[in-house]
C-alpha cells in the first residue's frame, strides 16, 4: 500500500513512539491498510529518524520523531495513541479530546472506573470525571461500547491474559470468587525498553523468578473488572513471574468449581463468548503455548478441571505487546473507526 | 586430587551415566574429595569413552561406558547409583542389594511406600516389599533414616522443590491442606537427553507453556509424603510449565492460612528447620531465583502472605539437575557413607 | 482477504509442507494478497490439520496435508514450491514441468548449472539436462532471468548470504579472489524440523560452535556462481557456526582489495546494485543485525575497509528462513507470475 | 574448607569485586583450598554485603564491600587482583607495589610493553617505566615470567582466544603473518554488569552482529604480542561480533600457510605445546565448542587444513570470564605464589 493510496484514509499519530508500546504500535500501524500513520512523537528523540532507533525499521517507517505538541497532533491526526507511562496521559488527554480527537491511551490512567482504585494502586488522578466516560479497551467483551468511545483504556498485558478467559466462566457464575488464583509469566519486554539491572541479558538469561508477588498493580485493575462482571466480591491472588524470552505472556488461573461443570461446558462457554474465527482461540485441553501467538493478536486458552480438587485450570497465552498492548489497541482503533475487526491485525504467525 | 590419593576412599558406580541425571552424577563425583568413581554404566554408549559423549569431560572423566553387570558393580563398588528410566531399577535392585551394595535409586522406582499409588501413577511393581525398605532421600527431612539406608528413592525434581517450603508449615498445621495449589516450571533439562520434537531448539526458544495439567506423576509422590507428615487428607492441584532455559526450577505455592500466622512467622519457622549455613537459604519475602542455584544444590526459598486474601504464598528455586536430581543423590550418600554433609557439593554458585 | 475474493488468483501448492522452509512457505503464502494456497503435501502427516503440526496456524490455515501426487498438483496448482530434501525433487520436476506446472525448487537440486560439481557435492543427478534450463534464484541479480524461467533453483541460505554482498565488488574487479574468507553463522532453524541431538535445547542453548569446516555443500554452490560472475578461478574458504538462536544468519566476509577503493565507494556500488527502495538495505558502516531482519526478507549488508591490512569487509544479515529460504521463493514467484516484487512480503518487521 | 583451616594461607584482594570479572574472580577465590579471601572493594557498593549485590553467594561469601584503601589492601592482603577498568589501575598499582604486595590487573594497563601502542588505543600512561616489568599473563606461554613477576597484566579475553592457538605455529614459521584473519564472537558477560541499551535482553536476545569492526583495542594487544613472538612484521584483522549468550567465545583464525603442513603435524605441534593434561585440550579436527567449556579454566581448539586454499584454520573456545579473565588470573596467581597449577581451577564442567 502506497502513501498515495493511503492518503483519504483516517489519520493515527503515536505518542511515545519509542517505547516498546509505542514502537509495536508503529510497526502494526505501518503495515495497516486501512489508516495512515501520520506522525510519531518522543520525549527522548525529539529530530530523530524512527528508523535509527530501531534499525529494522529502516525502508519501513520514513518518520521523524516529534516532540509532543496538542495542535500539530490535532492538525495532523484524527485518532492518536498515548503510548506513555501513567500519570502523563491524564495530562494530555483533556485537551486532546477537547480538540476532537479519540483518544486510545495504553497506560493505566483511564483503565479504572473506582477512581480510589486508582489512587491506591498509582496516584492521584487529576481527571477523575474522565473514568466514567473511558470504556475498558477489552475488545471481545465491550466490543460496543468501545466502537462508541472517544476515550479508550487499554487494559495492561496481565488483566488481558486472566480477564478473557476468565470472564465467560464468572459470567455463568460456575467459580467461587473468593478463591482465585492467577499465576502469570511474562516475557522481558514487558519490562520496557530502559536499560535496568532488571533487564540485563545476564541477569535474564537462565534466570526465572516472581517479582511483586501479591502486590502488582494490575491486581486491582483486574478485580475491578470481574467485581463489575460478578457483582460480588472477589478475592484473587495474583504472582506475576519473568520468563527468559522477549515477548510472551502466560496465565494459569486456578480456580473453585461451585458445580459439577465438566472441561467440555467450559470450552463450549468460551467458545460461544468467542466464536470460532476471531482472536481468541479456544485450544480445548491443549495448553497454550507462547510461541503459537508470537507476533500476533492471538489469545489462546486452554481448560482443564482437576476432577479430584474440584479446581478449574484456565490457562491462557498471548503476545505481551500485541494482545497485551499495541494489537488490542489496534484492535480498539479498529472498532472506533468502524474498520473491519482484523484490518492490519491479520499477519500469519510464524510457525517457530 | 589425584587418582592414588582416592585409592582407599569408597567406591562409587553409576548406572545409566549419559542421561543427564548421570551425567551430572559424573560431573560432581569427578570433582568429590571424598569417593572415587569406579565405573560407570551406558545402555547405548557400551564401549564408547564417557569423554566422547560429553566433551566437556575431557581430560577429566577417563572412564569407558560398561554394560550393566552386577558382577561387575559388586567387584568395583560399595555404592551404586541408578539413574535410568522407572521399572529398570526395580529389576536391578534386589540383587545389588543381595551383594551388598548400597543402592541409591533417581527413578520413581522407590519413592514411594504405598505400592497401590504406584501402580496407579506408573505401573506394576515386581518387588512392592523393598518399598518399605527404602527410605524417601528428601535429604534435609529425613536425613536420619536416610543414613541408615541400604537403600535410597531418590525424590522427583518437582517433588523436591514443593516439599522443601511446605512440609515445615504443614508440620505446624498453619496451612489448610485441602486449598494447596503447586504452580511449578522447569528447564529443559528436566526433559532428559533424548532429542524429541519437544525438546527441540526452535520449539522450545521463545516458548513457555503448561503440560500434564493436573497429570503429572509427581502428584501422587508429593502427596504421599504431604499425608504422611499431616496425617490427615490433602488436595493438591499440580501443574508444571516448560520454561526456555537448560537449567532450573521455580515453584510457587498457594495454600489457605488456617490461623493469621504473618510473613515473618513463616520465615523464622523455616530458619528453624533448616538453619543458616545448610543448603536451604530462606531469601526472606525476596522471591528465589533460578540463575542464583543453577549448578548449585541450593534451595533458595521465599515467602509471602497476601493478606487480602488470607493466601500463604511460598516460593522455591532449584537447580533441578542438582538438587532436584543428582547433587540430592549425592547428598544422601554422604549421609549413608557418614561424610561430611557439603563434600563435593561445595563449589560456589556463579554470579551469572 | 478472504478465500472467496482469492476465487481468480494464480494457485500455489506446497510439497513438503511440514518442514521448516514448507512451514514458512505456507505462513507467507497464507498472507500473500495476489494468490491462492492450492494445497499442501507432507511425506510424514498424509490426512493430518496443517495446523495440528504447526497449532501457530489454528484458524489461518484450514488446509489438510495430501500425500505427494503429480496429477493432483497438476490439477489444483499453477505453481509449485518444493521443499523436500535433495534427491528427491530430481525425481518430481520432470513430471511436474511436463505438466505444464511452474517450479520453485528449495533443495539444492537446481542450483548447479555444472553436474560434476553438483555430483561431487552432493550425489547422482537423475536429469542433469535440466540443469541448463533452470534459473538460479538470486532475486535480485537475476531478476530478468527468473521472470522468464519456468525451473528456478533457490539458492541456500548460506549463498544468499555472501553473494548479495559479494557480487556487486567482484563484478568491479575490487576484490582479489584468491583471498575469500567467508565465517558465516546461522540459527538452528537451519538445522530443519527433525529432532537431533544437534538441534536439543540443552545442547545448542549458551553453545557456539564451527561445523562441516571448509567442507560445506554451500561452497561449491557460491564459487561456482562467483566463478561465473568474475570468469576466472576462485578460492574461498568458508566455515559456518551454529548460533543459540532460532533464525537469523549473518556472514563476515574478508577479501584483500586490489586498488585503493574506500568504505564509500564500496558503499555506493551496493547502493547502485540494489536501489535504495528495495529488500536489499545498506547500512553503510554499521554492522547489520540479525535482530533487524528477523521474519523479513530483508537482506542487510554493511561494510569496513580495514586500511591498515588493505582488507575489504563485507558483512550480511539475513533471516534464513525468510531471504534464505521461503521468503526469496515468494519473491521468485512473484517475478515468474509478474506480480509487483514485494506483493506477500511487506509485513513490517518486530522493533523486538 | 572451614575459615579456620584457611589461617596460614596466602590473603588476596579483590579490587572491583562486583563486575563480572571481580565477581567471578571472588566465586574462585571463595572455591580456592590454597587462599583465603581476604577482602573486597567496590567503588558503587561501599558496606554493603556482597552477597546483597550477588544473591547467588549468600551463605558462601561474607564480605562487606570496602572503599579501595592501599593501607587496608596492604595490612591485609599478600596479593591484589584489580578489576577495573583500564586508567584506575595504573593510578593505584604503584602504591601497592611499593608496599610490598604482588598485583595482577585484569585491565588492559599492563598488558602492553610498547607505550606507544598502549596511548594509541588507549589514553596516556603515568607509569611507563612499570610496562618493562609487568608480565604478560598468558599463563601456558609465559609461565616461567609470570612465576616471578609481582606485577601481572592479565590478557583480554579476545587476545586469550586467538594467541593460544596461534603462538605455536606462528613459533614454528608455518603461517604467513601478512594475512591473519581473526573472526571472533563473545558472550554478552564480556559487555560488563552496566545495563546499557547493548546489554538489554530484548536487544541481545535472537540478535547476531559484529562490533568495533577492525577498530577493537585487543587488536593491537594480540599484534605486539605476535610481533615480539615472531620478530616481524604482523598484519591481523580482526571482528568480534555478539552472540545471544552469557558466557563464551569463540575465535576462527584463518592463515595461509608458508609450507605444505597437514592437519596432523598442525594438532602434534599444539599437543607437543600444550601437553596432554593441562587447561589447554587439543581437539583434533573437531570444532570447540562454547558449551563445553563453560564455567572452566579449559582452551578448547580445534585444527583444519583447507587444502585447495591452503588455509590453515584455527578454533578455539573459552568462557570469557574464565580462562579469559578471573580463571586466567587465579592461574596466574598460582605461578605467583608457588601453587598446584590447577589449585581452585578444577571444578568439573557442566555436562549441559
Amino acid at each position: 500500500v502506497t502513501a498515495d493510496c493511503k492518503r483519504n484514509l483516517p489519520r493515527v499519530a503515536v505518542v511515545g513512539a519509542t517505547g516498546y508500546a509505542g514502537a509495536e504500535l508503529v510497526r502494526i500501524l505501518a503495515g495497516h491498510p486501512k489508516v495512515q500513520l501520520a506522525c510519531l512523537t518522543s520525549r527522548q528523540h525529539v529530530g530523530v529518524d524512527f528508523a535509527d532507533i530501531y534499525p529494522a525499521m529502516k525502508n519501513v517507517v520514513a518518520h521523524k520523531c516529534l516532540a509532543y505538541d496538542p495542535e500539530i497532533l490535532a492538525d495532523k491526526a484524527d485518532i492518536v495513541f498515548i503510548a506513555l507511562p501513567h500519570k502523563l496521559p491524564m495530562q494530555f488527554v483533556p485537551q486532546l479530546l477537547a480538540k476532537g480527537l479519540k483518544v486510545i491511551d495504553l497506560s493505566a490512567d483511564f483503565r479504572f472506573r473506582n477512581v480510589e482504585a486508582y489512587v491506591q494502586a498509582y496516584q492521584q488522578h487529576t481527571c477523575p470525571d474522565l473514568l466514567q466516560e473511558a470504556v475498558y479497551g477489552l475488545s471481545e467483551i465491550y466490543a460496543d461500547r468501545i466502537g462508541k468511545a472517544r476515550l479508550v483504556g487499554n487494559p495492561g498485558c496481565y488483566p488481558t491474559s486472566i480477564l478473557l478467559p476468565l470472564i465467560p466462566v464468572v459470567r455463568k457464575g460456575w467459580v467461587d470468587l473468593q478463591t482465585l488464583v492467577a499465576d502469570s509469566k511474562s516475557g522481558v519486554s514487558g519490562a520496557g525498553a530502559t536499560a535496568t539491572p532488571t533487564t540485563h541479558y545476564c541477569r535474564v538469561n537462565e534466570s526465572f523468578k516472581a517479582y511483586k508477588v501479591a502486590a502488582h498493580r494490575h491486581q486491582p485493575e483486574i478485580t475491578e473488572v470481574l467485581v463489575r462482571e460478578a457483582g460480588c466480591e472477589v478475592k484473587l491472588t495474583f504472582v506475576p513471574h519473568l520468563i527468559p524470552m522477549t515477548r510472551g505472556m502466560e496465565s494459569t488461573i486456578y480456580a473453585d468449581l461451585t458445580e459439577p461443570v465438566d472441561e467440555q461446558q467450559v470450552i463450549e462457554c468460551l467458545r460461544e463468548t468467542y466464536g470460532s474465527d476471531g482472536f481468541v482461540r479456544i485450544c480445548g485441553n491443549r495448553p497454550p503455548d507462547t510461541l503459537d501467538v508470537r507476533g500476533t493478536i492471538y489469545c489462546d486458552i486452554g481448560v482443564v478441571v482437576d476432577d479430584r480438587n474440584n479446581k478449574l485450570i484456565l490457562m491462557s497465552a498471548i503476545d505481551n505487546l500485541v494482545k497485551g498492548a499495541a494489537g488490542q489497541a489496534v484492535q480498539n482503533m479498529n472498532l472506533m473507526l468502524g474498520l473491519e475487526p482484523p484490518a492490519g491485525l491479520e499477519n500469519p504467525p510464524f510457525p517457530v
